[in-house]
């Protein structure tokens, strides 16, 4: 997607150095940084240089790569090789995707590996996600075409949190049909949810729409049902974390209250997914997905620019008083319309999903 | 209520001064200051040192008591009690108690009217929202009471934004039951909405909680539907700035969404307010109930303490995007379980709120 009118993906390959774009400063600076060793990779995994589970796997896998270019430098090629991917695996142990994209360089990865053999396998590593978020696009393109065909007029889309390119590399998961259907000419204007706390939509999804032009609007997360009420919404897509056989969907917190308002006024509630975040053992989302409960730091305080253009912490809330942050919360599969991933679309329900194993 | 261990108002009278507490330094400074004369009324009903409806009426009633003293200093009372009064009513333009409460105080005054009898008006002005709020406590509590009978564990009570005392002089609407439950021993705790944009849950609602020592958690306003979801909700109690015959009530945005949550999982979802607010001339709320919309740096712009404890105010979004910020939403009747008024508990129907006329 765009930057400063640019072709630019969330971290790409150039003359033997990684490029990644520093999240953690965005959206009040934009910074290219580059990564040579495995070391960088790491810190930039463990600081949320990067982020977005898709990003962090393609980061790791480049990550193995050069630990493969260092490991060669030593006598001992297999415990040099093994201590560094091992470290790359404990940049964030959480991560699902760090570890199965260091798990799958290494299982492919010799002492006799090329140097070029290792470089395309972390390159079609990172390729893989990007092509299952293309694929979403281009199923969602058709629903906001049908939507536009009978309109006439431009389509409203709301989306919570950032389920963006720049956590999956190019395109995202939820706004994949959106760029798609913006760049096809079809005109359309997304209500960006805030998404407190951390306001990853204003601070993400927010900034990689201007970038690429793409016309928005940022509300409070407490708008989405106004809207939909007064029919200032045509539909609805989030991503997802993780989701249940059953069709059940654990999202970024405040997904189920839009679904609820979705499903009161008649608007469709599609949530975009590759089928890697499928959960085929689990049924009921509610009973069954633990939801994480983080720093309430998120919550009592805020980062923005102050009257000087510099970037400041302030403390929002009155001090000693007690705050939870539930970090996500699950939709049942009764208020989503569908799932669209990078398969095709199906009805959230266990026999439509069970074709997607 | 309590502040620092010692009952206190929003706004009291005691040696020819009014009192009232600086409401726009809260939660971060807490400060008593003096009003003297009409014209300083004026200034902190136009800066906001004293907001909330009801409190602004009160504040307004004892403007007209100042403005007749500083008359019957002049040579024609009539036109200068005239000019002042009419001062006052403009201070914020929109505000109906204001109005209310100025012609309320004038229709009784003459130049033949003594301070002590003026003084007295005002008084009784301010005490009569104070005394349909503690009924609303009172009929409030008895539900508090009841779930605690049957529970005999902490009751959990979900509010949105601030319909507390700092707005209607003392005990609030939506927390009027809260505190004479917590206050008669029932072991009650808050969720606290935080309460996008303004924040007035997590600046006024979590401050006067703390200062009279409920315990309360202050909650992102996309978490209710979770907490919901497993449970961790017994009641939910909101206020109204408008409720129409049919039972719809418009309120701060967000509302609509926790009613839905409520309703879905068969959580009662109550609506504190006097009956002065209901507007027996509308009927269809989401049609008729015309959503004021504010200044977008009410999302933008948040204020905190800085690391040196300083107050700044720091811009949270990208520069240049586009904003909107609905004020409030209006809830179907049929997802509220009752309206506590001071005349009682109703149904949120035509024939019930008839009634109450």
């Amino acid at each position: 997607m765009n930057v400063n009118g640019k072709s630019t993906r969330a971290l790409w390959f150039k003359n033997e150095q990684l490029w990644v774009i520093d999240q953690k400063k965005l959206p009040f600076e934009y910074q290219e940084i580059t990564l040579i060793t495995s070391q960088e990779v790491i810190e930039a995994i463990k600081d949320m240089t990067v982020r977005g589970a898709p990003v962090i796997g393609a980061c790791a896998a480049y990550g193995v790569y050069f630990a493969f270019l260092e490991s060669l430098q030593t006598e001992r090629f297999d415990k040099h090789f093994k201590q560094l991917t091992t470290a790359i695996k404990q940049a964030r142990p959480t991560a699902v995707n760090l570890m199965f994209a260091v798990d799958w360089m290494c299982q492919k990865i010799t002492a006799n590996s090329s140097d070029d053999e290792v470089l395309s396998l972390a390159q079609s590593y990172a390729e893989k996600d990007i092509d299952d978020c293309l694929k979403i696009g281009q199923y969602g393109q058709k629903l906001i075409e049908d939507i536009y065909r009978k309109k006439q007029e431009t389509v409203n889309i709301l989306t919570h949190c950032n389920a963006g390119w720049l956590a999956t590399g190019e395109y995202g998961t939820a706004t994949a049909p959106i760029y798609l259907a913006h760049d096809a000419g079809i005109p359309v204007h997304v209500w960006v949810d805030e998404t407190r706390p951390r306001n990853q939509g204003a601070y993400l999804t927010a900034w990689e729409l201007q970038q690429h032009g793409v016309p928005f609007t940022i509300i409070a997360d407490n708008t989405g049902g106004h809207l939909m009420q007064h029919q200032k919404v045509d539909i609805a897509i989030v991503g997802s974390d993780r989701t249940t056989l059953n069709g059940d969907v654990a999202n970024k917190i405040g997904t189920y209250l839009k679904a609820l308002s979705a499903y009161d006024n008649g608007i469709p509630f599609y949530v975009a997914l590759p089928t890697s975040t499928i959960d085929f053992d689990l049924e009921d989302g509610i009973k069954n997905i633990p939801i994480e409960q983080r720093d309430s730091k998120e919550l009592t305080h805020v980062k923005g620019i102050d009257p000087n253009q510099e970037i400041r912490e302030v403390q929002i809330f009155p001090k000693n008083v007690k705050v939870a942050n539930y970090a996500f919360d699950v939709t049942p599969a009764k208020y989503i319309t569908g799932l669209i991933t990078e398969k095709g679309i199906v009805k959230a329900n266990k026999t439509e999903i069970s074709k997607l194993r």
